[in-house]
């Protein structure tokens, strides 16, 4: 029984790591492919597995594409939140969640960049499940840095006419020109002129108090 | 002999105009299932056209992808640069180029907004012709920005200590982040957005005399 259960247990393990591993192989794939370039076949393919072992983790396209997009939301959570949640509420929270997430992207292995923003300029013309799931992410994100924003207004960290929904989205518009000028033009300079944009976008909005976390 | 030419030359015309409407057709999917989803099978049945029909104006896939690009690079010439020829050197003319630019995309009849931002992203991790091809037009799009914005520094429109390339980083930005905003998240607001931001990164960057024409 019990050498049956670790049996069970092993397999389990097994099952998961190779899950794991799969996705990883198909974020990649998806990044520079595109979500729909990613089909069992040429996954298979660059897994050197069989198509039936993949079907047996995942039942459709869909279902491997929405398992994607689960596992680049833990990747982002995992990389880009911890960092502003050691950080002091308000303003310093604020401007470390929006460094931390240029970080994430300027330092993505994944081939096409940041994930999201290839996958939604993918699918914002492909109604159906997987683009209300990145549609539904990037717009709890947003709303994330708004009420960092608030937050940062409520401390006295930002002028009381700070407009969060406009600062937040020159900010966000920053980090994504960065990603595409990278991505596209090769342009190095790119993350280190997005963090420059935003560090002025915020501290013209900042309180002489709030001014002091920018530095 | 004068029935021939005449023959030869509506065949001529109605060629060119077949080529014409199959690439607004062809532009029209691209921009919603990429240009890799431009296939001359889904291309035909859209057209109701035979396949051979369509080979005939396009002997490849590359081929009419790099076809449906110059045709979005003629639109964006077509619609983006007269309204900013007819306006002043320097800051009216940067100003009038960038409004005309966002009013182009928020007006496209494309169900998946800008080209050129769709393509991108779809082509960045795809090297060959058609990926060198989007990034010279996007680069080519981004220097003549900033050389607007050196004109306006050279009329004094602009502070001397403007930066050129970062002022035209943001406003570049503000115009994809709208695009994207509004393509993915229905955000009806974006362009206004856009707008608005363009407007204050010129006017921070603006003297006197320049502030004028951002009235």
């Amino acid at each position: 029984m019990a050498s049956t259960l670790t049996s069970s247990a092993a397999k389990l393990r097994k099952g998961q790591k190779t899950r794991q591993q799969i996705l990883d192989v198909a974020a990649d794939i998806a990044s520079a492919e595109g979500l729909e370039g990613l089909t069992v076949g040429n996954l298979a393919k660059a897994l050197g597995m069989s198509k039936s072992g993949l079907y047996a983790h995942f039942g459709s396209k869909e279902d491997l594409q929405l398992a994607v997009v689960d596992l680049a939301r833990q990747n982002f959570e995992a990389t880009v939140l911890p960092p502003a949640e050691e950080t002091p509420k308000g303003l310093p929270r604020l401007y470390t969640l929006l460094l931390s997430w240029a970080d994430s992207i300027d330092r993505s292995t994944y081939r096409g960049g940041c994930f999201f923003a290839a996958a939604s300029a993918e699918f914002d013309g492909r109604p159906g499940p997987v683009r209300d799931e990145i549609a539904r992410l990037t717009k709890a994100w947003i709303d994330l840095l708004v009420d960092g924003c608030k937050s940062a207004k409520r401390l006295k960290h930002l002028k009381p006419n700070a407009d969060a929904a406009q600062l937040m989205f020159e900010a966000h518009a920053f980090v994504q020109e960065a990603n595409w000028a990278k991505q596209l033009l090769g342009d190095k300079t790119a993350f280190h002129r997005a963090k420059r944009s935003i560090h002025d976008c915020l501290e013209r909005a900042a309180t002489a108090k709030g001014k002091k976390s920018l530095l």
